[in-house]
């Protein structure tokens, strides 16, 4: 049952509200703790979900989409591929059971991503299997768009990486 | 699947031990995020669980360990009356799946009640069912104790409120 984690995951993100006072702040930390957890949880990943190494990104990206959200989430996003270079996919939500309680964000705090935590679960996972990505939501029902938008950039070289942050 | 939760569970803990430096604040703010969470909690656990009304605090709290446990932690403590007076009961738990990822608790946070949201969750949810009562751990395997046990005294008249609070 996803309600009691739901709504413990509503007190996180209402805590935080507190201790910060820029959402950008907030943001930053769901993902570093996402990311600390994404490290964690990539063990019981392997272990229960006993899938085989995916040998390209796009694999990667249907394995977090069809296997990995099915099993923590219980939804399955669909994938797309957003670059030529085959590199950038999208996850797409048409339900984010982690909002199932919330109604809308404060109007204060129009520039939260309430769910950032799950970017930084995914971040953490991956590095663990030697994919350095770049993890965040494109789109986001609770800001009003039609739908919830993971954005997700393999990097594939060090100067890849260090040219996108620069 | 409990592993996201736990450890999303395990940062929520992490950031108040970061906002309080004494235990005692820790343990009040998870009580009172549990509380709410309690409050929410009771009308998805009424409606999914469609049991009926408790004739008695026995029932009452047999249905917590067997049927609200069981849905929302996958676990199911044993229970047991503490009193001849037949309102205290205690909810013994061999195996605490919240504290899945927790080896020990730090030396300087011995007093920290680390799943104290739990006993808040249960207070909030009896209180919506109109049951007053008190929760709190006896015994934490997380402190050495053999079981962790929480304890659940429920209190038929405002008399013996106000006589438990004095």
């Amino acid at each position: 049952s996803r309600e009691l984690f739901v709504l413990t995951y509503g007190a996180l993100v209402a805590q935080l509200c507190k201790d910060y006072e820029k959402d950008e702040d907030v943001n930053a930390c769901l993902d570093r703790m996402g990311y600390s957890i994404g490290t964690r949880l990539i063990d019981d990943f392997l272990a229960r979900s006993a899938v085989r190494k995916c040998r390209s990104y796009s694999e990667t990206a249907d394995m977090i989409a069809q296997v990995a959200f099915k099993m923590y989430l219980g939804v399955t996003p669909s994938v797309s591929c957003n670059s030529a270079s085959g590199n950038e996919f999208s996850l797409i939500l048409d339900k984010n059971p982690l909002v199932d309680f919330v109604e809308e964000l404060p109007a204060e705090r129009a520039s939260l991503c309430y769910c950032n935590l799950l970017c930084g679960v995914i971040r953490g996972a991956l590095e663990m299997v030697h994919l350095a990505a770049e993890v965040s939501f494109l789109q986001d029902r609770l800001k009003g768009d039609a739908v919830t938008e993971i954005g997700i950039t393999f990097l594939r070289k060090p100067e890849d990486r260090k040219h996108r942050r620069n």
